[in-house]
């Protein structure tokens, strides 16, 4: 069995998941990183609810925003002193050493919005393509990208980055140092916000699935025109990769949907039709469990069990 | 040996290759495609110049532009009728097919970007990254991607086509359907009459090469244009893929390193500056002769002898 | 007496001027730079006029474009291969050489467009004026820069190209080897062929001066415009320099008071009140005899008599 | 011996300096503009800390924001109601007529960015250059001008006031009258703003400092990208002064560096290349002292020792 723990600005998952990619239990919590408690309680309610002990746990999967920490080196986070730091470094210990000594099992840390993707790619609609961009919007502007059945990690371990594309020159200062980055503008919160102030009553995630499914045209509007402005940027990533499929986060439900149509659009509109018409563009299919599949697709797609036979806990200290 | 031809809007190239990528022989000529007695005869001089006979050539390697033929099932040119149709179907035969009669060898067709890139990937400074963009300049704006050591084609064989990234809604319409490509204002063609405008007299490649060596500054400032302008659409590409190095085409001499500068002025100035730092930018180092080299590294790379032996001229019905 | 020739795109002034700036003689004619002949008959026309022999000539000036040539030690021309080298060199030879061994005399080389503001910061309305810019408009967008009653020219000596201000990143490629720069857009014949295409008939500068005398509203509403967009960039030098006078090339007549009040209403709107408020902006004073009094000021201000007698011609090998 | 007073926002400097520029004392201290007193006991500290006595000074320098000062007719402060105004008027009354007083000896006023502009050009890296823009970014964004050694102060005696360049049509209304002044989003202030609330912890200018120094990437890109947007406008200065060096604040540290290499990059992209290669851009070489040698410097470039013989204390009731 594995272990899963996801820790994010919204707040944590933890979930038990078995090495063929079924979900036994996901159990969601607040996010409090100044102590491991929170997180390690919540783990322990979803092994609970599985029905799995600590002993059945054969490896832990860590999901964390910022670079990927898989297969790194122990050493220094390479993240320094940035403000996602918090999610990464519980109680002043990296997150893979706590979730590590509390379970006595190997730990494998992996970008949150690359194990969504790897997820879809493995378990989802699109099995089998080559080339997929999946791209995660619930915490955050990110994607994650499988070429070949493994994930491309890049050479800072930063690829995907979607949400720091350049956008203004003389837009906001962002964390990464640069102006004006996507995630600023093109982010569901941020989208969130201004139908919010357009329609002046508070919108959620919820709505947004709501309202799409019922078809409520300004919404869908709005949906869309988001799926636009991703899709423009989108557009460029297939010409320069010509993938198979690009997929999105289907945690937004029939959001999720229109704004897939959105991207369809401008990578219709902005790639040469040959390319275009060999693109499938889609919602996913795993909903919110991807993240958790995704565990399981690592496992599988790097061979952490023969990995963590050879030296358990070979990866325990990272972070 | 290895046979090589290439056939590009400028003229053919004609080569003799060691497997081990030894160059033996590279001989020019004009660009004659209603009949295929020109490459021939060019591929003659070629053998003739390297002293080696039909019978020592073990297969061939044909360059052409646009969408990869490399592998693919034999079936009617993807290309229809583009006028790209003309540089791959010879006399009305395609062009596999003549040159494979000619030699009665194997013969494995390439995008000539994505031969020079695999060149510079695998014989070149940047040989072992593993995720190398090298961006073609001297037939075209066009690019080639190798991951992990082989030829990234992607679902339409077009990956890379970085000619055709958007650039204006309201620019001209191109040949592939769209408005306002990429290459239609930032090609080397493109450069060289704005050049020819901008001081009343006829720029050529060489011109650049030999304005930049001596630090002609107009020149290298218009060079240097160039490459922040490529860089803006390169610094996307580094946000998506997180690469190892950015190759120019090393074929435009010193004025590759002058578009370089540009390519890392914009990356420095439009990606995460992690990412900024982990990628290489440099020209080539294979010079004129990265197609050659590539057609030995596409060999070795697809392990062509064992697919030729497994059945003779089974691609030679391409295109 | 001083000898005053004038190298332009539109033609070669000659003239013959006292050392007190008044102007004995002025002819204009056709530029032809493949030979000197032209440019010295014009000269001869200009000293007959004048009654005034060879003998008599105590000194040549030389206006031409470009970096500033004035008391700079032999050596090459820095402008390299620059289409405006035509103007300097003439069958072959510097025009300083030619026109010194024509004349006999020391010659002196100055660019155009700092004769023509020496001539107004000297001679005309401003004259006491600590910092004066001169726009010059009738050759191209330049400007002459006279602080404390010296020309200032840079340490490139290309002080005052505000043809070359950047403007438009995606603008046209200039000679200088940047894109977009404000000649390109904001010149005189730029603001003639945008009229003639508006209005449907040609017009010259002279319409300019005349539709300005007259009142004539359109042709008013265009050059205030284009007074302002001058002005916009302006206001900018105002913010570094703080200067006393804006003048502007009185050559356009009328025309050029609707130009200054177009470049006032700018730096009102664009600068803060106090430096809008102590800076005097208005035509020049003195038409088209500025540059051949900027002749006559560039004796007195750099003590060329003084200079001449050390060494004859010490300055004629320059270009 | 020159006693010398700094009044700013973020406080009083007082300081002792040898007439060749060697600084004795500089002391700090919070700034109270409400009565004379601090400043005053802040300045006999200095004396003390130098050992000199008032008898020993033989004048003194104030360095006040606002106009300069500098050898004004008494009359009016030009800068009326303004908020400058606390700065330069002590308890009612001018802060010259209060230090003179007090010491009994002539004062000279001086704008504050002004002193330590003369201060670099005169005894920094670039002295005996022509055209020196320092860039002052301690005390908001300002500038000073030193042209053939001496400082150039402009028509309202405001020159260099680059905060006030403009910037947005749209922009919030500025003391100064004007709307969207440069100082209002690029200042050192504005960009510690900005970096708070990116980062979600505060920093200060020795954050910035250290975070140059160790080279934190985030922190550099920004400071770079600061400097890009400053380069941009001083690219302008560039085309009409053309001047040979452009020094900036080293009072930021390693800061300073990274901001200087942030303004090379703007102006060898925005100037023409002749220009851009022959102007020297670095940071400052006088650090924190900048301004005291620059009171130094202004003695020596103004002969205030001559002009204070011919009639002590005659600057004295300025302001």
């Amino acid at each position: 069995m594995l272990a899963v723990v996801l820790a994010a600005a919204h707040g944590f998952l933890a979930g038990v998941v078995r090495p063929d990619g079924e979900v036994l239990a996901a159990v969601h919590g607040v996010a409090d990183f100044t102590t491991p408690a929170g997180a390690l309680e919540l783990l322990d309610r979803a092994l609970a609810e599985a029905g799995v002990t600590h002993q059945e746990v054969e490896l832990a999967v860590l999901g964390l925003p910022g670079p990927s920490l898989f297969a790194r080196t122990p050493g220094p986070d390479p993240l320094g002193g940035s403000h996602l730091r918090r999610f990464r470094s519980w109680d002043g210990r990296p997150a893979a050493d706590v979730v590590g000594d509390f379970l006595d099992r190997p730990v494998f840390c992996e970008n949150d919005a690359n194990l969504a993707a790897l997820g879809e790619a493995v378990y989802g609609d699109v099995a089998g393509l080559h080339t997929v961009l999946h791209i995660s919007l619930t915490h955050g502007t990110g994607a994650g990208l499988v070429i070949g059945g493994r994930l491309h990690r890049g050479g800072s371990r930063l690829a995907g980055e979607v949400g720091h594309l350049h956008v203004d020159d003389a837009g906001q200062l962002c964390e990464c140092g640069a102006r004006g980055c996507f995630w600023q503008t093109t982010s569901i919160p941020a989208l969130l916000s201004e139908l919010a102030t357009a329609h002046g009553r508070t919108f959620t995630v919820s709505d947004l699935d709501a309202a799409a499914a019922s078809g409520e045209l300004e919404i869908m509007r709005a949906l869309r025109g988001f799926g636009r402005s991703l899709g423009r940027r989108v557009a460029d990533f297939v010409v320069f990769l010509d993938p198979q499929a690009i997929v999105v986060d289907s945690a937004l439900g029939a959001a999720s949907d229109v704004i897939a149509d959105g991207i369809r659009e401008a990578v219709d509109q902005y790639t040469p039709p040959m390319m275009a018409a060999s693109v499938k563009i889609s919602s996913g299919s795993l909903g919110a469990s991807a993240h958790l599949k995704g565990a399981a697709a690592l496992v599988r797609t790097e061979h952490l069990f023969e990995v963590s036979q050879l030296g358990p806990r070979v990866q325990a200290s990272q972070a």
